[in-house]
């Protein structure tokens, strides 16, 4: 078994004098609070502090990064232990998945999933042998013995991780019953929820009607015109709010902005209660729906999210037997300069008006991105996303919109994970990589040591913070 | 109040052995004359020699790369005294404004604007402190003291700048008054105008109409007919060569090129003249006169420069209550291969016309433009342009046309500005960017230092004066 | 003169930590054999083995790459010997072109063109001078007395150059008989060939009733139906399998797939019998065909190549008088993840079908194709592709897919070439680049020295021979 060791100047430029100004900024950073804004960690976690199950399913089984790249070479996700939709069969010993995971481990050379997870090991778990076919059993019963001790409850994790606040990603319809959970304890761990109402935008989806009932419920109020979803969207965020949010978070495929009049988009909300809707109704609600969510936002000062460009759901059969969330969602081009015209023009010279812009497609980082969010005062740029959430991607994102966009007009970092033990390897991977872009600067002589160092900090702690109105 | 110093080896790569060549190849480059043949410095300075106004009239108020920084951060435009278009007051005090734009100063941290800044305070001004909130006023003080003194009027600094010659962009109606008074002086700096004619095809704006008379005016003629429109342009195109220019200038939202019969020439002429032109009418007619451009060009040998990809006017509050050109212009994706088919067929074989392209759209460098300019005669390619006028920006933008291109179907390098007091730095820093390029060549042994000298050389002096036929 | 030397650590980091790696990987895989699995070596060549003609014809005439750039600065090609299609007389004299090319020798600083050209002068011929107007005519004599001893003969250099196999690119209705007679030679040289039926596919070619008429007579059956056609395509793949092909190759405008019903099909293949199908049809008729192609594909198990994205011949001028393949092709824009949605769907998810991938087009790398790649079992990544084929080239390939996709759904190299004589400059050329980006992911502690080794001779030699099923 060959030895797991993280070297302390990892992912830093191996040019010295950038190594050791990169060394003197992660100094500064690598010890501050975690600031999750956004990520995906399920609030029952924390609101229920119950141990974490075994290895694999804890690792393995819910993270979609790790089983897309053994699936894309050949390991059918039945092997993987992925639960089917109609519950046929799948495997179900966990060593046996675990086995096979350190087999296929070498896929991920050169990958953050690799990072992160070597990073995961070795750090919150104290493995000390590189993960593969040999060490697989040995490093899954350290792992294992490790969940079952009470300092690996997630209450107990994230005091140990430091996290000052973390905020999860909920259903408009959500009770937020594990949020009051929280709230409620006696733990003082500060979660925060974020409102997400996609669901209830996309009109033509077969569970729409679904969602709908749910958002009356909650509200309980009937919900038979657009001008009483509107009532009912604007009571979720007031409710939200009170339950300690302070952002919105919306998905889509393009970011297609466009005020409808209160007729039109009424008429397109009654077909959609008589399940008349087609693509096109549903593409000008979305839009339409995007100018309501901001209008929101710049009277109650819930900080916007956009990430489009997802195509959602690209593999049907893998969808189909196993479900959203496979590995299947792949990118498409994204343009934002025309289809944010409308939202901007309404909102964006509010200063008061926070929008995060995200990208999956980086062509538009220099493009569109960093010349709209050094103009409008509510812009924002999210962090490198999902796939570019990565050494050389992040390295991408502030080369191509810091000389544009300052640093200033960024968001810090989001984790972005539903995978709550791989919180601190993210956050110390994206402090490590911006220490080391600012350490790029400084050894050319673009700014100082000293400006680096408060850029640092701002990168890996204020910004995050002031962005999302965490101090407030 | 902190040491404002420039570091001698700035920009360049941190290695030793890069560090080393690039030195060398910007020792070789360093002191050349400046040879500024795109930019929008007013003609009327250099013709009037007139004292430049206080630091923030001649820094701040005309520079929307600065103001548009510090609106995106919630600074109002009125509060940086930027004129209203209904003349609403502004701000007057230009020490308040001074005031405000230093403590925003570290916004610029990372940007061309700051680096520009810096050298222009540094090496023109003499400011010897770091500028911010602190030491605001100082600074303020010393550069309008040196404002006062006869060795910063316009015409001494272009002495002072070593400019051997500088090219303004000029409307095709233009009087090219200041050209002539210039011209007419005793002092022989020499300064040409650029024709530029896109006011003249944009057949649906409201103030078209205007445009066409002062046409009619200054050739002296009727223009009743899309002959007679052509026939002024010719008349004005020699007008202008034989005032010195040496080029055309056209900015497009998209480069489509397409030749249209006289006679549909004419009838959307005689809509556009009826006020009945609509926007598929005037696209047609833009990408005819983009061909009736090159047309011109292989018969006057005016080389023709193409500019798309900029939407502008993105901000309409904005346009509305400041004008044009306040920061709001934001990039979209831009296509080359088809768009300028048409153009490239009838006219790219040619190699006495020369066409430099232009882009806002980075991800066409490789994709589009250096193989295009790898194949016809007629290609250049203009340098990183406008968001991409920077040092990462420069940077790709070689890194990805090289290999394909070359270095000899480029056109060197263009300053862009209306801030007179800037073109050194810009210069500066391109000279230093490339020779960091081509240090990156030689330390990889791509290319040899002797052949690094040549074109370092190149770079910042003969292939702008080749192209642009500056030397003839 | 000055001399020509390549030095031993071309290509490679200046910064000594990463040279050092990069040196020893380099070590590791520069002496394995050659595999090259897709290019445009004439079969004819190692068939009859004669002598290669004197350096203009064999170095010159026949590289786009070459002549394109020259072409660009405004060399004639008729000048350069590039014979018309109408027989029109061109230069004939090879010293006099050869002096021409010499003379501008210098446009090919930092491109590969360049450094393969300087690295087959060196090695392959033993030049020791730098190719300039002054050496012309000396290095032509050496290269020339060369080209006339046994050692220079196709099959000898195949053999020195140590290729283990290497493929060909034929044409569905090619009688393959250059294989045949290499085959039946006692020359023990592996050369297999590959199926290419784009230009039956192209139903509105002038020629494709020429094609269909080959493909008729090689297949010794009628072809009044969709389903005759397709049966003679099955017929020729299973004929290219029996003479040693494990690959097909697509080349499209856009990879757009989508399955027409066989009556439809059928509908559109009468009509393009009967000269009447219009472009839409050959959409149509194209997607249908990559959607059958890839069904083969499942059933016959030879691995399909698509490379989309060029335009070809954009000039017409020069597609008139000289033919296609003189340089005029173009890339465009290209779109992967709603394109191939149709054929992923439908065979991507089998593990024994191969579908390697190429772009014209960089910013897919990151957004679609390793996205895409990284989950589809189906998928591998084919190399940085013709003019992406170079030094940044394949480091912004390796550096945009390897976080997303890792190296093991990439395919190795191909060097893509009809130059048979660069053959081991293109393979050195990405073996050092390979080696280089693998250093700096060691001396990041991003993956070990022993893996990167691992990885190094994966890249170099296993990946390809693994995709292209040439081991088995």
């Amino acid at each position: 078994m060959e030895p797991l060791t993280l070297h302390d100047d990892r992912y830093f430029d191996p040019n010295p004098s950038v190594r050791r100004i990169a060394r003197s900024l992660y100094e500064e950073t690598k010890d501050l609070p975690i600031v999750s804004p956004h990520g995906h960690v399920e609030p029952r976690l924390l609101a229920n502090d119950e141990p974490f199950p075994e290895p694999t399913s804890l690792l393995i089984i819910p993270d979609h990064y790790i089983f897309r790249m053994l699936y894309s070479q050949g390991v059918r996700l039945e092997d993987l232990g992925i639960p089917t939709r109609d519950g046929t069969p799948v495997e179900e010993d966990p060593r046996k998945i675990w086995q096979r995971f350190a087999e296929h481990y070498y896929l991920f050379r050169g990958t953050p999933t690799g990072a992160w997870l070597d990073h995961e090991m070795s750090e919150v778990f104290g493995v000390e042998h590189k993960l593969d076919g040999d060490s697989a059993q040995h490093v899954y019963d350290q792992i294992n013995e490790q969940l079952q001790s009470e300092d690996f409850r997630p209450r107990a994790l994230f005091e140990d991780f430091d996290v000052e606040v973390l905020c999860t990603t909920d259903a408009a319809t959500d009770s937020l019953e594990h949020h009051k959970a929280i709230r409620e304890s006696d733990w003082d761990g500060t979660v925060r929820p974020t409102f997400r109402p996609d669901a209830l935008f996309t009109i033509t989806a077969p569970d729409w009607d679904d969602h709908l009932d749910q958002l009356r419920e909650r509200c309980g109020m009937t919900i038979d015109s657009y001008a009483d979803f509107i009532e009912a969207l604007e009571d979720r965020r007031a409710f939200f709010k009170s339950m300690g949010a302070t952002a919105t978070d919306h998905a889509v495929l393009e970011p297609y902005t466009n005020e409808l009049s209160e007729a039109k988009a009424d008429a397109i909300f009654q077909k959609a209660l008589r399940g008349e809707a087609d693509e096109e109704d549903e593409r000008l609600f979305q839009a339409n729906m995007l100018m309501e969510m901001a209008r929101m936002s710049t009277e109650d000062g819930l900080v916007m999210q956009l990430h489009p460009g997802a195509y959602r759901n690209h593999n049907q059969a893998v969808y189909e037997r196993f479900g959203p969330d496979k590995g299947g969602d792949i990118p498409v081009r994204t343009e934002f300069t025309e289809n944010l015209e409308a939202l901007l023009n309404a909102y964006g010279n509010d200063p008061d008006f926070t929008l995060v812009l995200f990208t999956l497609d980086e062509s538009t980082y220099s493009r569109e991105l960093a010349p709209l969010a050094g103009h409008y005062p509510c812009l924002t740029l999210g962090p490198a996303w999902w796939f570019h959430d990565s050494i050389e991607g992040m390295q991408r994102y502030r080369r191509r919109t810091i000389e544009t966009a300052g640093i200033y007009n960024t968001a810090g970092f989001n984790d972005d994970t539903r995978a709550f033990c791989s919180i601190p390897a993210r956050h110390d991977l994206s402090r490590r990589v911006d220490a080391n872009v600012l350490a790029s600067l400084v050894a050319r002589h673009i700014v100082t040591e000293k400006e680096a160092h408060e850029m640092a900090h701002a990168l890996a702690y204020g910004l995050a913070k002031e962005t999302y109105r965490l101090g407030e």
